[in-house]
């Protein structure tokens, strides 16, 4: 494609692989092959609804990473990449969910032509998209190879983001604001849930200005005793009076995320919930005092539960993660959290979901922001006024 | 959960598990642990959007099925499921996303403690959310047991709907006939691509009457030179005059989705345009002719293929899929396929994306159905007029 189309500039994609090549060179990798498409964007720009199908980005010391990929993905790779003609790979059409062919072994032939046949070869093998079997058939064709785990090491060097990502992050917060708002003006007691999501999915796709809004991973919505569970989705059950619903959302801008949680209350709301309003909100300010370059990510969270125990309450989960670049399921980017032991150090540019929702038995509450370190106060990536909405 | 909340009758999930047994009794597998979200689904009604972490629903012989996920997730479970307290097994939030922790050896502890240490173990070895290290782990752990790769074993069980589940289906049928009744509403020269995608998101997410609109996959879009690759998505790029642009995009209700894909020309038509639709019309009556019972998935797309070929044009993927209960990132059961050689004999019930899209190297034509197999004549799950869309 004509580099002006390309989402970031050329020098960055180079910069990038750079970063790569330092972490494989330090991990004694001669070949990565990049599974997950937030990866596989991040280093060449790729970005095709085609991950459901086996594809790669192939990444050695010398030459352009290598795409591989199905044959009728190869025109999505050359309208989204700034890779040449000799670097587009692609399988036939009959290894697609075959019970006797598999991509794999098509792969394994072209890492084997590409003289890496006796390499040690790098592979994300806790990624969703590289199954089980991928592996099976790829180790077993390539006998005198060497596979290494190097889950997360392409994940890594994306945790500090460049100018042009925190601007993309920024144009996130500006529709997941909108999102907010489109919310507010329509829910209401009686309001089906599914035609909520319509709205708020329109005021999310439609964005702000130039920042358009690109698809998330799911919504998850949790009404009264739904709230309970964190990830669970919508129904046309209509929102009752007297209860309590929160959303966690995410704005999405050239794939680039910023989430955001917030709970709503129709009525008058229970000392319980207003309770766990304010341990929440002490929490976070606790937690966000201790967003500064310099500390680590544990710090984060055990300024934040221990400020919860004060009120009595426990969260078990995790209570943040890293955010950015992000495909269908999820928009974590599944480095650095925030949980006790997690010693990432925090760094300028590196951006986080601090997600402070707490769910128990019948209830919960969800109220987070998307931050980003900075080499001072922490910066917040929406301003969507931090509480519990109240709905009369 | 009490039963009436569930999508379906307790004796349909009870049928299911005796179609589940009976397969796994004709492969010699004690044991199955299934990952695929839409088979987890199927077999227990668990629904929830979790799937970016690992978790199972793991069938025995005798006892009910055995639910294991992620703590936060196990009110997911209660709330969508039949299942009972004693089938609920939960891993700890220390378990997500370490270096050091995996879940699946806490579910290696739990198989073991069901008896199941020395058994014969099918896992769904080219399943996303199945990754290489799940696998590895797992067998790692249970030494004794003998693993066998059960892919699709579920997935074929699904094949032949019920008929709560085509009703369901009609359901998202009417969905997508309102979605591209809002396209045919909006779409003009100078329209944002991103503007178009939030209506029909609207419309599709708001839904018909009591079909209320679930989550799909990722739409596609492809317009202009775009066409060309069938997995691209959006941007914020003005709609063009004389250009085409293709929707693939499906209704989904309760999770049963009703894909269908149209092209609409903004303009006068060009005869190259023109001729490709009469090309895969005049295919599709060919292919639709044979889709009766008692013939086979290939008869469908060699009858569409030597249609076309009269016309001069060749499809080098495959033509069609089984459909129905899914999860992202695709709405495809990875079962059947309309292409040469795949035998699969049509029987009722069964429905199908007859998906007759022809992608070249600097456009692309889609216009496809989404059928369901009778007794008699095919059906149809939606009705959207079969043509190329004209915008003058």
């Amino acid at each position: 494609m004509s580099p002006e189309v390309l989402r970031f500039e050329l020098s960055e994609y180079k910069t990038r692989l750079e970063k790569a090549r330092a972490a494989m060179e330090k991990a004694g990798i001669d070949l990565l092959v990049v599974t997950d498409p937030a990866n596989m964007a991040w280093l060449t720009g790729y970005d095709g609804n085609a991950f459901y199908v086996p594809q790669c980005v192939a990444v050695s010391k010398d030459k352009d990473p290598l795409w591989f990929g199905r044959g009728m993905d190869a025109n999505g790779c050359r309208r989204t990449t700034y890779l040449g003609e000799d670097r587009i790979r692609s399988y036939e059409d009959h290894y697609v969910q075959s019970d006797t062919l598999h991509p794999m072994t098509v792969l394994s032939q072209i890492i084997d032509d590409e003289g890496h046949g006796s390499s040690t070869i790098g592979v994300e093998k806790d990624n969703y998209y590289f199954s089980a079997l991928s592996f099976e058939v790829l180790s077993a064709a390539l006998p005198n190879a060497t596979f290494k785990n190097a889950d997360r090491l392409i994940s890594w060097q994306r945790i500090a983001k460049s100018e042009r990502e925190i601007e993309y992050m920024r144009g996130a917060g500006r529709i997941i604001e909108a999102m907010y708002q489109r919310i507010s003006e329509v829910l209401r007691p009686g309001a089906k849930q599914s035609d909520v999501v319509a709205e708020l999915t329109h005021a999310g796709t439609r964005g702000v200005r130039e920042y358009w809004g690109d698809y998330p991973a799911v919504p998850n919505i949790g009404a009264g005793a739904d709230a309970a569970a964190p990830h669970l989705t919508w129904s046309d059950r209509p929102i009752r009076p007297d209860e309590s619903i929160f959303f966690e959302l995410a704005g999405v801008h050239k794939r680039y995320h910023c989430p955001l949680a917030r709970t709503y209350y129709l009525g008058k709301p229970t000392p319980q919930i207003l309770d766990a309003e304010k341990a929440v909100l002490d929490g976070m300010q606790a937690g966000l005092e201790k967003a500064l370059a310099g500390n680590r990510c544990e710090d984060i969270a055990n300024a934040y539960l221990t400020q919860l125990a004060r009120y009595g309450l426990v969260k078990t989960g995790r209570s943040g993660y890293s955010i950015g670049l992000g495909y269908p399921p999820a928009w974590g980017e599944n480095t650095a959290s925030f949980r006790d032991g997690d010693k990432t150090e925090l760094r300028p540019g590196m951006t986080f979901h601090f997600m402070t929702g707490l769910w128990y038995g019948d209830w919960g509450i969800e109220i987070t922001e998307s931050i980003l370190i900075t080499e001072g106060q922490v910066e917040f990536l929406s301003n969507v006024p931090r509480k519990l909405f109240v709905i009369d």
